[in-house]
């Protein structure tokens, strides 16, 4: 394990790395995976040694240029080839005569086309010399912190227009891992929670998995202090056993949501004409998921929001969630989505609920408010209403964890129910997720504000529910092997230590 | 009918309007409500005469009141009561002996909790006078035509900070008229539009359905040249049989969206409590919208995105639905989405698969592209290469419809591939939708310029797949009563009127 850890650590934190496809050409991906490189030296954030290495070029944006990797007259921790298909393999093999031990293949053209020889070739040549390879046909690695960024789509593009945008943007620093089987699904992912605010502590594409796959990946991320939460899209697994075996210790101390797409017949079809890679029936990942307790989603939204709700929520002890909300239409919309993610949404006992009559009886509460669970405290709604009425929810030992759908829209509400809220979930363990319904500037600023606080938002109350519906399921399963408290502890810990 | 049609008609176009309950009070609904129609009758968007009524105020926003509705020298259209719930019924008497016919309740406190009595003292009232009534318990009516604005929810909030935001914004003009049951949803709703860019022509919030209700409301719909699509919110449609007969006459000429919450028993029975109304089994409301051919949502996103669908294309004449794409992972995706919705994802004819081979023989598209549906043309995508490949979708006479899931993170792929696809499109009754995925500049300016072409365009493939299978749904049941051809004249004459 230990060797794992320190092999999958050169690709994400190398001394030195050479570029094999370096270009001054910007039409080239080795022109850009270079420049990523050079711009994050020069920003003093890769603090690495780097050389381009080109068979026809002197100098590479300043740098000295060498036509092979022999001709570099230093050690190469990390060697990223960026050349055609054809000639990986003997560019594999000269990074084998230079003691090189990982090499990240960006280049395509292999199994995925059904070019298993050429694959099979650089399989053979890294074994015999103990290299390690990710990829071929993968976008490699990018880190938020050691500045390694080997994606090839720039962050800006310009159009015919003339007007440069922001298209493949990085995103700040954060607790959640990303790793994908799908390069253009990971780019998409890091433009998605760049817009969406949520950061990333490392990414690794793994293109066909020749060699790393994610059994190792994860040994790896299970022992990234940077990493809270781990996002895996895949449309197969093949080292079924040995995923299964890491995940198990994985999910102990961090979650795993996972996406498998082909789940369906026609998906699982598709898959494989675009992988070449056997997916294996899809109840079976049901069922190995389930069993190691990793989270499944079934579509890309979920995948996020779940994601987030890890990174700012602990899990549920159980599966009886309360809803808050100052718009009854919006609530029977989380009341059919958590039960159809097979929450519970109970009537409160006689207690609670006296607690709530005593706040009508005191004023404290519209007259005609609702609140048998879900609470509605109606268009009337202020921000102590909505204080007063969470507190109860979270006071409640029969209530595992709370949905807030605080709709700005109601006329007397003001923007600090959010603060009054957030100070509650302060003494709390019981999760806490929220939602406000809008694309304009107050609907932002509620959603936002939430997330300031660690209350993970939502724009609608079924991505609210299944967002809860996540730290249900995660919580039972700690639960149910006993890892429930050392669970918390662990979260407990990196949310101190984050303030 | 007709009658029906004129009735309805006063509560978007009145002649003149009469608000009791109008203040200066800014805290008042009877403020805002005031304020909406003083100020589109200021901006020459509302046309009609408009009188506040209030018994202790002799001017409102410079406006002359009165203390009685019987006190307005002239004939009075419409009246909208802001008042206490208490006062209503004494009002609606104010209003028979003044001859109006016509009466928006925004006042709460009636049915919805418990107060049947009183409703029906309106209720008596109201039928004895000849007089329809909207409401109570709702927000009236807004129409983005007529400056008819009820809405007593300000367009922007002043926060604690002093920062104004806007916070229930109204929409521009467009096609989707909105009924809701849910007023808090239903401004919700204006929100989302607001911010998505999606125009709506008409929106009305039932409230407790004292009189008026869905079936009426839709005849009147039917009727309106505005509207093209018709979303309705309910939690429970109690004249069941004149909604269906209505329904079936509707839906030849316009599609219904319904999203009918409380689906679940548990969220059945939150409904139950939120409105006092019972809804019936959740099943019944399945098979009666499928037999009158109204499409059923199950949640909130998937409401808007098979509206905007609706409002931008035509039904599917099958459910053969062709992918292209240049992003492998996500096309999985929308193939699984569209196989759970009932579409099939069918491999390709030899004939069409051998135009997609011709393309690559002349190198126009990658080599390595997958072209067996879905089409993947790769990260080396370029604006020709989705030209040529969706050309040949929307000829094969295999595929019912098309979508594109164009991600712009691909190096080559310009801008323009927008362009040349949506001049495809406008030989073809074919439905197309789009898809990019991110949330940053480039992501946002590739879908608002499809949706400029009229190309609807989501943000994930799986809300792109749900889309096209609500104008699948639609198409297989105007098929199936024979509508489809007129349908499609209808579709293809609002569209070239427009242009």
């Amino acid at each position: 394990m230990e060797s794992t850890i320190r092999q999958m650590d050169i690709f994400f934190n190398p001394k030195s790395v050479a570029v094999v496809g370096a270009s001054n050409n910007i039409h080239k991906a080795g022109h850009v995976i270079f420049k990523n490189f050079a711009e994050n030296e020069r920003r003093g954030v890769f603090k690495g040694k780097l050389y381009p290495v080109n068979l026809r070029e002197d100098k590479i944006l300043g740098y000295r240029s060498f036509r092979l990797l022999s001709d570099i007259p230093s050690e190469i921790d990390l060697v990223v080839i960026v050349t055609p298909a054809a000639t990986v393999p003997e560019v594999v093999s000269d990074a084998a005569e230079k003691g090189v031990k990982s090499v990240v293949i960006i280049s395509a053209g292999f199994s995925e086309i059904g070019n298993h020889s050429l694959q099979d070739s650089i399989v053979s040549v890294a074994k015999e010399n103990d290299i390690r390879v990710l990829g071929p046909n993968c976008l490699g690695v990018f880190d938020t912190i050691t500045g390694v960024d080997m994606l090839f789509l720039p962050e800006t593009k310009i159009l015919i227009s003339g007007d440069e945008f922001i298209a493949t943007p990085r995103p700040m620093a954060g607790q959640i891992a990303i790793m994908t089987q799908s390069g253009a699904f990971g780019v998409s992912a890091l433009d998605y929670l760049t817009g969406r605010q949520m950061g990333v502590s490392k990414f690794v594409s793994f293109g066909n998995k020749c060699d790393v796959a994610e059994a190792e990946m994860l040994t790896y991320l299970l022992h990234d202090e940077r990493t809270w939460v781990i996002l895996l899209y895949a449309e197969a697994i093949e080292a079924g056993r040995e995923f299964m075996k890491v995940a198990d210790r994985v999910t102990r101390r961090k979650p795993i949501v996972a996406f498998k797409s082909g789940r369906t017949d026609a998906g699982a079809r598709a898959a494989v004409s675009h992988t070449g890679a056997m997916a294996g029936s899809d109840k079976i990942y049901d069922a190995a998921f389930a069993q190691v307790g990793v989270v499944r989603v079934q579509n890309m939204e979920e995948f996020f929001d779940v994601g987030k709700a890890f990174a700012f929520q602990p899990p549920a002890l159980g599966n009886n969630i309360g809803i808050l909300t100052d718009a009854g239409g919006p609530s029977v919309m989380a009341v059919d989505e958590c039960e159809s993610n097979g929450l519970t949404i109970r009537r409160f006992s006689e207690e609670v609920l006296q607690r709530f009559e005593d706040l009508k009886q005191r004023g404290k509460l519209p007259r005609f408010a609702t609140t048998a669970n879900p609470v509605d405290i109606t268009g009337s709604a202020t921000s102590e209403m909505f204080e007063r009425s969470a507190e109860i929810f979270l006071d409640a030992s029969e209530i595992d964890g709370l949905i807030v759908l605080g709709l700005h829209h109601t006329p007397a509400l003001q923007e600090d129910f959010v603060d009054r809220i957030a100070r509650l979930t302060e003494r709390t363990t019981k999760p806490v997720v929220a939602c406000d319904i809008g694309e304009t500037e107050m609907a932002m600023f509620i959603r936002s504000r939430f997330e300031k606080y660690g209350i993970p938002a939502y724009s609608s109350p079924e991505d609210a529910s299944r967002a809860i519906a996540g730290l249900v399921h995660y919580g039972e399963y700690l639960k149910k092997i006993g890892s429930f408290e050392d669970y918390m502890k662990i979260f407990t810990r990196r949310h101190e230590g984050s303030k």
